[in-house]
C-alpha cells in the first residue's frame, strides 16, 4: 500500500504486557521498584511544576473508568485506568490500565505501554517512597492487611526501598493469603500468614491497607492501631470506598498525594472539608518536617495520583532505550506533505 | 515466556494508519462518509443518554493536547488528540489523534485505533449531517475557505450527504488549494479555484471555513455573508482561535454541538455569555425546526464533541466485523487468577 514504510514520525513504541514483564525481569524486580521510587521522588520534588488535574472519572454500576493526565511543560501523560471490584469473578482484573508519553511541542505521542503492570509497581514504589519519609526509623515489619493483586508489590517495595525484612499477611480470604505467601517465598523476606487483621498488625511498625471492595469498610478500626506506626492506606481510592475507621484519622497525622483529588477519593472523603492534611511532596521537598518522633502516627492517604504515573512513564522510556522491549506501532498519520491528509489515503487505494 | 499465548481477554484489536485506510478503501470514501454521517445522527438523536462533560486541556506555548471522553452507559470512549498550528513547518500534522472503545460494565478497552484520519472523516461528516437539516433545501455549491488537512473530506461528505455539486476553494496559500483541487479531481465535483474568498463564496449556499492559524482571524467578513447561507464554521475550536467578525453572528442563527465547550472554545467566545445558541441535537431530535425560511442565516459553530468520536468509533467496530483491517495488541494482563498479578509476572520470569 505503502510505497515507502511509515517513517520514524508515524511510528511509537508500544510496551506490550509480555515486553513489560521482560523489562521488570531484564532490570530485576527489586531494582526496578527501588528506581522507579527515586524517579516518583524527583518528580514529587519539583510537584510545582507539573499541570495538576484531578483525575477525569465516569462512573457507572459496576466500576469507574478514570483518565489521568498531567504535564511538567515538556511531556504530557496520561492513564486510561479502570476499577471494577466485581471483575475478578468473571475471571477479569480489578484495575486494568495502558498510558502515553507526548511531548509537549508538537503533541505527538513517544511511548505507549501496558499499564496494569506498571500501575501495581508505581502504586508500591509510591507507598515505599512515603514510608521512606515517614515511617518509623529501623522498621523491620509491615502488616499486609488485602493480599490481592497488589500485595506482592507493596512487600518488596517496602524491602527494596524502606529495608523491612518480615512482612506478616491478613485476608479476609484465606486463599489471597495463601497465594500472596506462596509468591514471596524465596524472596528474603520473613513471612508470616495472620488469620486475623489484629494479628498481623501485631509487631508491625507499617500498616498496608490494600483492599478491594467498593464500600465504606472498617479494615481498621481505632482499638487495633497503636501509637507510633505508619500507615500506608491504599485501597480507599474512590467515593464511597474507605478502609479506615474515622477515629483513626482523628489521631493521626495525614499525608496526601493532591488533596482536590484526595478529598472526593480517599480515606479524608469520610472527614470534615477542612480537616488538616500535609502534601507529602512538601515533606519530599523539605518545606515540612514529615515524622516529628517515635509516637506519631503517620497516615499516608494514597489515592495514586498523575504524577506518579508520569514518573512510570518516563522511567520505561529511559529503560527502554537499547532494549528490544517494545514495538513499533503505526498510530499516527505521516503524509509526505502534512496538509494532504487526503493525498496520503488516496495514493494507498 | 508465557506457557500459552495471552487469552482473548488481553488482546485488544488496534486499528493502524495502513489498516483504517484499507478500510475506508474497502467501504468507498464516500459511503464511509455517508454512514458515519448516519452513525452520529443516531448517536445526536439520543443526545440525552450520553455523559458529557467539555474536553481536558493542556495547552501549552505552540498548542494544546486534550482527551475528550463520554459514555453511553454501555460504551465507553475518549480520544487523544493533539493542536498544533506551527507543527506542519517541521513535517508534523497539525492535529493527530488516536482513540479508544470500552466496555463499561467491566472497564476493558475493545477496540484502539489511529484516528488522526478518522478525526477529518468525523469532522466532515458532521458537517454534513448539520448542513443536511440547516443548509437551504437544494444546495448545490460550496465555498470551502481554507485548503488545508480538512479539505477534500469536507467536500466529499457534503457530496455524499448533501448532494452538492460544486465546490469553490479558496486559500491563502494558493499552493494549498492547488492541492484540494488535484485530489478533488475526477470525483464527480465541479471544482472551481479562486482567488479571494468573496470570489469563493459567490453563488455559494454552504459556507465552510476550515483555516488553522491560532488566532483571532476574521476570515469571513460581514459584507462577504449574503442571506439564505448555511455556515460551517469548523475552525474556530479553541480559545483564542475564531474565524468570523462578530457581526456575522449577530445576524445568524447559530447551532453548536455542546453549550459548555462552545462558548470557551468556538466563534461564540468573541460574544456575551448569554449569546443565544440552539444545540444542534434539538434539530435533530425534532425539538427544534432548524431552518425557518430562505433568507435565514444558519451558522454550525462547530468545534467537535466527543459524542461524535463515539460514534465513529462505534462504526469502525461494526465496519471492521468479518475484515482483516486490525491487529491484536497484548495491552491488558491476564493472569489466570486475576488477584494474581505478581504470579503472572513471576512466571514469566
Amino acid at each position: 500500500m505503502h510505497a515507502t514504510l511509515p517513517s520514524a514520525k508515524a511510528l511509537v513504541p508500544f510496551v506490550s504486557v509480555e515486553n513489560m514483564m521482560r523489562l521488570v525481569h531484564h532490570v530485576g524486580i527489586e531494582p526496578f521498584l527501588k528506581e522507579l521510587s527515586d524517579y516518583i521522588e524527583q518528580d514529587f520534588r519539583r510537584w510545582e511544576s507539573f499541570d495538576k488535574t484531578p483525575r477525569l472519572a465516569s462512573h457507572s454500576r459496576d466500576g469507574v473508568i478514570e483518565l489521568m493526565p498531567t504535564s511538567d511543560g515538556t511531556n504530557y501523560s496520561f492513564k486510561y485506568v479502570n476499577g471494577h471490584p466485581k471483575n475478578t469473578r468473571n475471571g477479569f482484573q480489578t484495575v486494568a490500565a495502558f498510558g502515553l508519553l507526548a511531548d509537549v511541542l508538537n503533541g505527538y505521542p513517544i511511548l505507549l505501554t501496558e499499564m496494569t503492570l506498571l500501575t501495581a509497581l508505581r502504586t508500591a514504589a509510591t507507598s515505599a517512597m512515603a514510608a521512606r519519609h515517614l515511617a518509623p526509623r529501623n522498621a523491620t515489619t509491615m502488616a499486609l492487611i488485602g493480599n490481592g493483586a497488589q500485595a506482592e508489590f507493596q512487600a518488596l517495595a517496602m524491602k527494596a526501598v524502606v529495608g523491612i525484612n518480615h512482612v506478616r499477611l491478613y485476608d479476609v480470604d484465606p486463599a489471597a493469603t495463601a497465594k500472596a505467601a506462596r509468591n514471596l517465598e524465596g524472596k528474603g523476606l520473613q513471612v508470616t500468614s495472620c488469620r486475623t487483621a489484629e494479628a498481623a498488625i501485631e509487631g508491625s511498625q507499617i500498616i498496608t491497607t490494600c483492599t478491594a471492595d467498593k464500600q465504606n469498610a472498617q479494615i481498621l478500626t481505632d482499638n487495633l492501631v497503636g501509637s507510633g506506626v505508619h500507615i500506608n492506606a491504599i485501597g480507599g481510592d474512590c467515593p464511597g470506598k474507605t478502609e479506615l475507621h474515622p477515629d483513626i484519622l482523628l489521631r493521626a497525622d495525614t499525608y496526601v498525594e493532591y488533596p482536590p483529588q484526595t478529598r472526593i477519593e480517599g480515606e479524608i472523603q469520610q472527614m470534615s472539608e477542612d480537616f488538616p492534611v500535609t502534601e507529602l511532596w512538601k515533606v519530599i521537598a523539605g518545606l515540612d518536617n514529615g515524622r516529628r518522633d517515635d509516637r506519631q502516627i503517620t497516615l499516608f492517604d494514597s489515592v495514586g495520583f498523575a504524577i506518579e504515573d508520569f514518573s512510570a512513564l518516563r522511567y520505561v522510556r529511559d529503560k527502554l532505550s537499547g532494549t528490544p522491549f517494545s514495538q513499533d506501532l503505526d498510530i499516527v498519520a505521516d503524509p509526505d506533505d502534512p496538509r494532504d491528509l487526503f493525498g496520503m489515503l488516496e495514493r494507498a487505494r
